[in-house]
């Protein structure tokens, strides 16, 4: 009986040291900005050490140029596949620049549609599923990038989903204009926190990271 | 045993019969065109006339503005759902059009992983799929349709899906511009086959039936 | 030498007359919402009650769809024949628009150069020059109109070159802006001063008129 | 008698001296491949071995990104002010290809308007005019080159032009084909007479300045 009751108490431990030792898994979905975050001193990187290691298992599934579309299309395979429990949707940005860049945007109630189908097929799976506005293409903080206004209404398409699905939101559309209307008085297109006002300078990933870390540490 | 045989002949004219009496079901997956295409008149609804009534089922899947990533969004519900037997995709004219219209067009190789996502899912559920070419955006006829060289570039994409893949193909790009050559020459840009440079007249829809009786004859 | 003293009088007083007889000129120049400003009800049939007749002649030389390059291709036909004392250019929404609608815009530093131009050349002609920016495409108030950050940019620029050369402005962009905050509580995109997005109601002629009228007051 | 004989002789071979040492200045109005062609290996460069030296004196006045309405807003700066006996005016390429890239080209019938305003420019100032096709955005023999059709377009808009004002046309949109169509046997859209599918290689240079003599030698 005793021996039993030793052996069960082993069990239990060891169960909950597998339990314990079972973190959560992240995949971070999104375009280039994320393809370039997991790269040494990317924002995925930097979260690795914001956030306890053995309780989050962090991925990246970012491919440049990607559109809403493009992530329905590659869902299954890229994050389904890796049975995440968060994802976290990251996207905006090229549905609203390649309009102007070579004809190829996303329509506004498409990106809306397609947006609302990769959250529905998410939450079908079990993942809990986090939302982000496109950051910026353009850092100028007085409105005058060229895509500021259907950046701002793309954004605001994201914020109502969140809101509608009562989804996390990391709001780095806000964020990044909060941070540049403090820190970018000469108001430049670049160099605050982007490299080419979308790609992510230093300071840029390590703001994503912060951002991020706040919401990750509640969705847990 | 002479009851048995006879039961058994009974039997086997009755599944004969049951199996006569299904047509095969074919759903038209595709934007504007084929959404007028079951109409009185439309394309659809004048193939109806030229197959054996028996032998199909003819079914209208067409929504305006579509592109190929949306077929891709909705194939589940609109299409997959009906348990086609034979599947006829025409799309592309948005693809191409959209990106002088409105910025949204669909770039070549997101066109092509679509379309054979699209191709690839309908063999999944065993339906037998027709591709056919996107026809006209302007029906000038010495190559100087503001869109020509776009929609010539996505119809041989198709052309070459279907070879890859061994499908049926209604060429109806060329198909367009042959009868154009002959009945065009006035080189005028809508008119001839078309109400408005894309859209099907009275001559526009007959030929498209034509066409893809043609080839539906032989997928039965 | 009474008499002569008499005769000088009355020539004096004569050539006043003739001088108050002779209003100053100005002609409106730009796009369909100048063409629509002369129409009863328009923006210039409403100032002609709002700025005294014997003061001012008001001439329309508005063309739909013109950009300031077509202001600059036909200022002499249009403008500079008519020898006007005043010249108010109003251009801009097409430049910005129509690089979505139908990918003929008007790239940023060809809009100065050209604007510069028209400029030069109405001051080479001894016209006084009274710059406009482009009111609206879309009045929603939170910046989420798709050209917002465009039309903000190029307002931007007229603002620019209105202090490089030290010129009157109506800031129309501002006004409009201005006002919807009190006036668009709902955040609607049209409706408020435009009829469409673009082109003005009864409200915006009206508005517009108020606007130039206090800068054309002190130009005479 | 006999010393005025002489002196008239000599006056005749003075003067015919006089004209001999005055060659048809020929100034090249276009965009960046005009740009290029000064340098050395450049069409303008090799033209120069093409044509006599004591007979023709060649100007490049090309600048990069430069439409029709570039040309028209610079040419008394640029061409009349050289007071050119010949210009040759090769451009188009921009005006179609930044409708995709920057959704800032050139509408048809503005494309048209511009053109026929600095011919008219031209010819008031006593200068032969030239006009060329823009020869390719895309090497491909198929008609499958996006721009294909929109190139094909504006090319007839000259060709038409041409023919209207009875101007000598250096068709290199046509020449550009044919050779293509006898070179390019594996359809490829660059390397052939361009490095880019636009701008010239060593052979396209050489093509172009062959193709241009053709012409010069019969408006000397």
């Amino acid at each position: 009986m005793k021996t039993l009751f030793r052996l069960s108490f082993l069990l239990f431990v060891g169960l909950m040291a597998m339990t314990a030792a079972k973190p959560t898994r992240v995949v971070f979905f999104g375009d280039s900005i994320t393809q370039a975050g997991i790269k040494p001193g990317g924002y995925i990187d930097r979260l690795k050490t914001l956030l306890p290691t053995d309780q989050f298992e962090l991925i990246g599934a970012g491919i440049g140029g990607n559109k809403i579309y493009d992530l329905f299309l590659r869902m299954d395979d890229d994050v389904l596949a890796q049975k995440p429990d968060v994802v976290v949707v990251w996207v905006g940005v090229n549905d609203v620049w390649h309009k102007a860049s070579s004809g190829t945007g996303t329509d506004p109630d498409k990106f809306v549609k397609f947006y609302e189908a990769v959250v529905k097929k998410l939450q079908a799976a079990n993942a809990r599923v986090v939302l982000c506005t496109p950051a910026a293409i353009g850092e100028k903080t007085d409105m005058t990038n060229q895509q500021d206004g259907d950046l701002n209404q793309y954004s605001q398409f994201i914020r109502d989903m969140a809101k509608r699905h009562n989804l996390p939101l990391v709001d780095l559309r806000k964020a990044f204009l909060d941070y540049n209307l403090k820190n970018n008085p000469e108001n430049k297109e670049k160099g605050i926190l982007t490299t080419d006002r979308v790609h992510l300078n230093d300071a840029g990933n390590q703001f994503v990271a912060e951002q991020m870390q706040k919401v990750l540490s509640t969705v847990k």
